[in-house]
């Protein structure tokens, strides 16, 4: 049978992972599978890399117009990131009838319907197991493994420099900026954190499981992100005394009569005893729910060198399988496209429970105050702390409430912070059961 | 495109449910994956389970013949259990070049060799997600989405009727007889539950785990296999008074250097940190350590009509997938084979830390003896309990070991249970990190 010829743009992190995995597990994978791969270039602009990769037996290449030009080549593993040059790659790659292989989610959350419909016009795959949380098999799982269920909810922790954060937080009693002070010496955040931090990479991620599950485009933008800047060190103290655990967590739901999906990524508190509430430090978990499975959870690294290299290798694996049996495209995305829209859900328009924390000038009739404000709009009360010694700014007063509509909530509050007792801005972190 | 004909054998709880879900999904996978799939025929030798199939539109027969005799079915899907007809059936299907789907993990563990040569000679394929963990797709993460690692360890909670009757007994304080009569009440054991409760079934699982993850044939016959039993409700009393959960475990290690893999199903006493002790009630877990992906934790429920039914649906879709592409056998399973069969490590070999109980006769010196005996074998104790108020049989004594041979600890066992204070058999269960 014809070598099967892999072409790698990106030796940085992840690609170095798959050069040295793949270098170690090549002639296991070519003796068990009968799939006679092998990586025939790389292209990387950094000539120290390109230097250290010398020995490998790759063609090493500055110019990834390389391995575009090479015919030899049927698979492209694109490790570059970020939307502008990765996307000409890619769409130059599947353009020649290559398939490619991406660890990008960003490319996919933003790009998604352009990339998968070249690819279907072309019978070529784009495969992406390591766009989404590392090495946890849980793109496979969602196109193969579940194909039986209708994906009801999926709740997922996706990022892991916000988790470790968080857990630092939470363990440690120390604020935000510490604790991102801390990952970023440690290596688990970036030197701009703003993608991870802000929630926009847990977005991505959301917006690619959002379209497996929903069967239909969710598009990046359609979607209500709020990242974890702030969350203060209170709140996780806060909500520790109330049992609960503060997580980033991206959300989808599937609600049966509505025709809209329900897709956020926020700051969640979760009660102790949640499944979710123990997956601390780096690691990231997808809980999902089918109405045949019932609730599946996958754990592992969401990122790192090996982590991420082992999902792009599955790929490389399940793309040389379908080149060994002359199959173009195994299993069709023709719902990841444009003319698929799915509706987003509105934020105003979920319901839930929530954390509310004001900061008040301590005198009486204040907490009476806001509870009638809140009782207006319909929203009732499950729990009020009001808390000693935080003399700065004002006195924190926390509420959780009863399940309230959030256009409701948000009425409430406009209502409220215009009240001359508010000494600063309202925290609201939404609940979920 | 040529119909994908398809014929069950067993309409029982699995089959029942497996023909519930194609029934509604089946326009949609035809339409999204452009799978032509149809349940043609059906047997079963119950009349009212053939009546009440009757409006299907499959042909419903009393015998399994009919569908190895139909040449347009492509794939048999044997849900009728055991080994003996279940044997004769997925071989006489093989033979007539029909792919094989089952959910028989007996008959994998007992006879795999056997069947999956048969598959090779015909190049058909075998598929059996439901066989392990029900609807968690462990079988295809082991297959295909860490194919890029060393599997270097797996433990596992994989039968839910031991996992539901230890947490109820940890929970509720009972015997395991009384958590035993529960189980069987509310239909989670069986009438007979020797396969459950004496740890067959979760070694008919290992095995085919281990066969996997090793990459050579593990024989059910040679792993060491123990039952939940002989578990007392003081033991799991005095496990949660130190800080542990005992659960069943099936545990699967390669050591580097070693030849030999170690298998073994067993109680084991979890730290109630540890992962795979918040594992409650029916809830199946498989953490597996892979040498690039790291820790992975997948957590379902691992019986029931849904659940096993979405796996054998998974394996319906792929194997049509791979009929769609005229693709014999995509995945190899040439490894499993009784020519590549792994030894497995004796289990007086292991090392590691032990709970022991012993019951004694409450006097002067006894405590002394046991630790010198214990001491003449090179063990030393990491901490010792002795408990009032036991006034029946004697009184128990709990030490925890610090690590230890397996064989070294029988030694010192033999030696005191010959001792006149010793009352009663000593439990022990091993303490897993």
């Amino acid at each position: 049978m014809q070598e099967i010829l892999i072409g790698i743009v990106g030796a940085g992190t992840v690609g170095g992972g798959v050069i040295k995995i793949l270098g170690r597990r090549i002639e296991n994978l070519r003796q068990e599978r009968g799939l006679p791969i092998r990586i025939a270039r790389i292209a990387d602009k950094d000539p120290k890399r390109r230097e250290q990769l010398a020995s490998f037996g790759a063609i090493c290449t500055a110019d990834a117009q390389d391995i575009l030009d090479d015919p030899e080549i049927r698979i492209v593993v694109e490790l570059v990131g970020g939307t502008t040059f990765a996307r000409e790659l890619v769409l130059a790659a599947l353009g020649r009838k290559k398939h490619v292989i991406t660890a990008n989610k960003a490319l996919l959350a933003e790009y998604g319907p352009q990339i998968f419909e070249a690819a279907a016009r072309e019978n070529v795959s784009v495969y992406f197991e390591a766009a989404v949380g590392g090495g946890m098999p849980i793109i496979k799982a969602l196109r193969e493994g579940l194909v039986a269920n209708n994906i009801l909810s999926i709740k997922t922790i996706i990022n892991g420099t916000c988790n470790y954060i968080l857990t630092k937080m939470s363990r440690e009693g120390v604020t935000f900026a510490a604790a991102l002070d801390e990952a970023q010496k440690k290596g688990f955040a970036e030197a701009d954190p703003a993608l991870d931090v802000g929630g926009g990479d847990s977005g991505h991620k959301v917006a690619i499981l959002a379209s497996l599950a929903g069967g239909g485009y969710v598009p990046f933008s359609s979607i209500s992100i709020e990242g974890i800047t702030a969350i203060g060190k209170d709140d996780i103290a806060f909500a520790a005394e109330l049992g609960y655990t503060i997580k980033l967590l991206g959300i989808i739901k599937k609600n049966g009569d509505d025709d809209a999906i329900d897709v956020r990524v926020h700051p969640a508190m979760l009660h102790a005893r949640h499944i979710l509430a123990s997956v601390s430090d780096v690691y990231n978990a997808v809980l999902l729910e089918g109405d045949a499975v019932g609730q599946i959870l996958l754990y592992g690294k969401g990122a790192g060198e090996l982590p991420t290299a082992s999902a792009v290798i599955s790929d490389i694996i399940d793309v040389a399988h379908n080149i060994s049996c002359r199959t173009g495209v195994r299993i069709p995305m023709l719902y990841y496209s444009s003319s698929r829209e799915m509706p987003v859900k509105p934020i105003e328009s979920i319901e839930g429970r929530y954390y509310l924390r004001f900061t008040v000038q301590d005198k009486p009739g204040v907490l009476a105050s806001i509870a009638g404000l809140l009782g207006d709009e319909g929203i009732s009360l499950a729990s009020v702390m009001q808390k000693e010694g935080f003399p700065q700014k004002g006195v924190p007063v926390i509420m959780l409430t009863h399940s309230a509509l959030e256009k409701n909530l948000r009425s409430a509050l406009t209502r409220i912070e215009a009240m001359h007792y508010i000494k600063d801005r309202t925290q609201v972190i939404r609940i979920e059961e």
